[in-house]
């Protein structure tokens, strides 16, 4: 057998996971995933290898930040490289012959459960029960072959363990995107410049000193160079009580003169300054 | 038996978890306390009754914010008029009359179970066991009597089921606080004046225009008037993907000229803004 040499990809969750949707959307089919099943797994995965990429999730429209990814994101200072969002399509996935009035229960993560409400109150007759992944309701019910039950996952889950899918797009709000961040080793170089037909944005990470006006001197680096935040999100500063730091998002090429000399600026006002990467804008 | 007068405060959690630490805090001890077991049933019961105030968690310095509680306090329109902040201290609890070294398993939320790492660590003897609730872990070691089991919790869970701390404080880091927003109802009315030794503090939530430099603009209502951020936090907005909330808590009394000259300019540039609270500023 020849030797795999296919790239390999960590991502959390089983396969046909939301992430891995991610995967193909940053880097087409022809690579290898590895599932994990913590996010801290998949930084350590990346990390020590064998994976030389890996795919988090880091916001969700309906649900926030992901913020556990983004204290991972400072701890193991690797590079934010690429950037994609999936819109998260529910569908109601079932093993081939199971009809859609026999299933009584539907398997899912509480938080996709939370995202049908609307379907579970049209079909009463259908219980909601709490599982630890999407794609893995879907791996479950086809491995057990249950007549009565089914999944709550992706459409990938489903051509993956090669399930059928009863009904599409059940979730509430089609206005549910989740963001995700390719990352790759500090050290890693790309063979060629990527396309960026949108454009390019960059995230850093930054504490201010603890004293008033600083966080609106910190934004003011941006400000005043007209660069645009995308988004800003706060955690708390381990060790200083009531302190933060700031993840920032802006609009721009770091190597750009204005995007240079707003961080050079916000170097003087921060105690603390990383940039976590430099990405063309996804969708 | 005379009639109960005394006021009902509803919390999320078992008697004897931390947000009782905060309602006695907040409240002294003259209070009747309402445990919840989710978070929306304690701004439920404050909606519609029994409880007339309500205690919550809104930020821990090491895990960060509690999203689901500011994502609650937009949707209830209630409002805070006080915090308090509580070390969060893990104790090993146990039925009386049973010994350290009998200790086999030890019983907690999965929350405090990490943040007792080096406790486990140092005793590789004690297995870890996740758990609903930290002062639940107490009340079920102490009902089912067991012999070779401890929960982690509260000093104050120890007293209230008559457990005995066998190992006080096994936190990792001293430095856990977990700051409380205490709640009432929109149109309730203090008798006098809380008193505010250390000042005021206003909480308030906006969204901005989607235009560049939108929250650099909000943060100069501010700024420009030396009003000092305590706190921003954003949470998504929803059926807007990728524009934002924003919480923000200033030092000051919303009543003060430069408060309602910052709150005035702040509503010129904002879609929407909406006063959270005014309250005594807490330890």
């Amino acid at each position: 057998m020849p030797r795999d040499s296919r790239e390999i990809v960590a991502f959390q969750g089983e396969r046909g996971a939301f992430s891995q949707e991610a995967v193909r959307r940053l880097l087409g089919d022809r690579v290898k995933v590895l599932p994990c099943q913590r996010f801290e797994e998949v930084f350590q995965r990346l990390k020590s290898g064998p994976a030389s990429a890996a795919v988090i999730p880091i916001e969700n429209t309906l649900a926030g930040s992901v913020h556990e990814n983004y204290d991972h994101l400072l701890q193991f200072d690797f590079r934010i490289v690429g950037e994609t969002s999936v819109r998260i399509v529910h569908n109601l996935i079932a093993p081939p012959g199971v009809r859609f009035r026999d299933i009584r229960r539907a398997f899912s993560h509480p938080v996709a459960l939370n995202q049908c409400l609307d379907f579970f109150a049209r079909h009463p007759q259908v219980e909601k029960v709490p599982f630890y992944d999407t794609a893995g309701s879907v791996k479950m019910v086809m491995e057990e072959r249950l007549r009565d039950a089914a999944g709550i996952g992706s459409a990938l889950a489903a051509d993956i363990y090669g399930a059928t899918i009863l009904r599409k797009s059940i979730e509430d709000d089609r206005q549910n995107f989740t963001r995700f961040f390719l990352l790759r080793r500090s050290g890693w170089k790309a063979k060629s410049r990527p396309r960026a037909t949108k454009g390019w944005k960059t995230s850093v990470v930054f504490t201010t000193r603890n004293v008033p006006g600083s966080l609106f001197r910190a934004l003011s680096a941006f400000a005043l160079r007209d660069l645009n935040l995308a988004k800003i999100e706060s955690r708390p500063l381990r060790g200083k009580p009531w302190e933060y730091l700031f993840y920032l998002d802006f609009i721009g090429h770091v190597e750009e003169e204005r995007s240079r000399n707003a961080l050079g600026h916000l170097a003087e006002l921060a105690d603390f300054l990383r940039v976590l990467g430099c990405y063309p804008r996804g969708d």
